[in-house]
């Protein structure tokens, strides 16, 4: 029947016709659109779109750490160590304390050289004091805190190592620098290292103390050290010295273990030779060591009794960096 | 008056004088038996009698351990060890397991050389099976078990002190060998040392076990292990092999965590070059290692998965011998 349309009349041809291409149209445009929809977005320059997004909420709390370094008077090796410690696995965030009273945070500098791996919080302080880096900052994120002096670089090996550690021994400081305390028979105290005769009975050494300068530690413990009796502060401003040694006793009483464990660094360097600045720390200062038996025996007078207790657990990383580490005769 | 006695009648003055001296006699024997018992005891020659007195009944469960070590063909080792071990600090009790069936226990040698710090059991075995040293003796009365093999010597310090780590982690198989499994891309595991392939991203070595013919654990464990599955007997029956790495899966399985904790010994020696007997030990076999892969592999098919768990832990002790093992450019 078709065949013979030429013969219809010209209006009902047309019609037809017309019907006829409208929905070859209407099917080709919906071809057309179905195809587009297909096709991959088209791709900028810069990063894709992916990466920019922010990630879906983790949980940052458990597996990852929150860097804390005071700085004072160092900044070029503030901004070295930032550049190294920035990249070490499972860092969330860094907050810098910034003790340099008036003088303005270096955040321009940091953006102007970004994006950098983390976030890095400017913390400036109103008063040049030790114990600001022991606020309990909001900004913190996580439970466990690095705390790190502004001179020292310890290798991501050691760090990433000490990390599963203190993961096992979540109460305690877990740290690179070990100290001690002795008893004297006049019953005062003495705060050293190896030097100092060992407490036990000539079989080794023990540590009572790890110092917070090169260590991983609960961010609890910042909660906690903002409810210490007033005397405590009054130490620790009066000396500029000591905090390290109030937060141990803090540890100890609160565990009633030893404050610390001690892990052996591999790679672990002073770097404040290295400084412009001509500034060489607290330690260098003559009454510095003296400085710190006084506060032994301040800090047992105002907690009442010794609460540090000794270890001798040096735990090392099992064949890093390789096997000879354990190798024996058998 | 006295002076006239000799006036008195003879009778009357026998009776005065024989008062008299009774009288002196008497008080004389007082004084003397005064004296006596307050002279020192005589010392004989062997040791006084106040250390072989026994001691009070103290808490030996939780501050000592007993050694038990199996012995086959090798009693020149085992007379030289025992004596060894005799000696450690904390040691409660040795039980030797008499792998040497038909022969008798050296115990009138040992008596005869008495006497000893500690009791020695000698447990007589009826068939020289390798799992006889995991019966659960009713001589056993401490929490903690020193297991070792009948060639190895540890030192005293390394004892001691391993012994304290064991305290602070008593769920776990605390020694001095540690040994990995590594799982193929076929899903077939293999058993071995260093030599193997780490099981992580190239940051160090882990282990997976703690042998335990070297080694402190819970005697719990000895009791756990009767209530094992029969296979798990069969296949150390089988292999005259492979019960350490039994233990460690059960220890594993037990507690969700690693089965050891690795303490890196500083003194310790194979004595099996040192022995009359000729005999070298089972590990010399040929197909030694390749049957601990095999019973890798049985073990997670009886368990039904593979509980072992990875740590990269190695504990040393502080500051022993000297404090060079922790000093750091610091």
């Amino acid at each position: 029947r078709y065949f013979h349309f030429c013969k219809l009349p010209g209006r009902v041809m047309g019609i037809r016709l017309l019907r006829f291409t409208s929905v070859v149209i209407i099917v080709l445009l919906l071809v057309a659109g179905a195809l587009t929809a297909l096709l991959p977005s088209i791709k900028d320059d810069k990063m894709p779109n992916l990466k920019r997004e922010p990630k879906a909420p983790s949980q940052p709390a458990l597996d990852a750490f929150t860097l804390i370094m005071q700085t004072y008077n160092r900044t070029d090796l503030l901004l070295k160590l930032l550049n190294h410690y920035q990249a070490i696995p499972h860092l969330h965030k860094v907050i810098v304390v910034w003790n340099n009273v008036g003088e303005k945070v270096p955040e321009d500098t940091w953006n102007s050289l970004g994006p950098h791996p983390v976030p890095v919080v400017f913390k400036v302080q109103t008063v040049n004091r030790m114990r600001n880096r022991l606020q309990n900052f909001p900004e913190l994120e996580t439970k466990a805190v690095l705390m790190m002096d502004d001179d020292t670089l310890v290798s991501a090996h050691d760090l990433a190592f000490a990390f599963s550690v203190w993961q096992q021994f979540p109460e305690q400081i877990v740290g690179f620098v070990p100290r001690k305390h002795i008893s004297t028979p006049s019953g005062i105290y003495t705060y050293g290292s190896f030097e100092l005769q060992s407490p036990g009975s000539g079989n080794g050494d023990q540590y009572s103390m790890v110092l917070i300068g090169a260590a991983f530690f609960h961010s609890g413990y910042l909660e906690d050290f903002q409810k210490q009796p007033e005397a405590v502060y009054a130490l620790i401003d009066e000396t500029q010295n000591c905090d390290d040694i109030a937060m141990n006793f803090l540890v100890a009483k609160n565990t009633g273990k030893s404050s610390g464990v001690f892990v052996k660094p591999v790679d672990i360097r002073n770097l404040e030779k290295d400084t412009n600045s001509g500034y060489s720390g607290m330690w260098h200062r003559a009454e510095h060591l003296l400085q710190r038996s006084y506060c032994v025996n301040k800090l047992v007078n105002i907690y009442d009794g010794m609460p540090l207790k000794y270890s001798n657990i040096m735990i090392s990383q099992f064949g890093f960096p390789n096997y000879a580490n354990h190798k024996n005769k058998m």
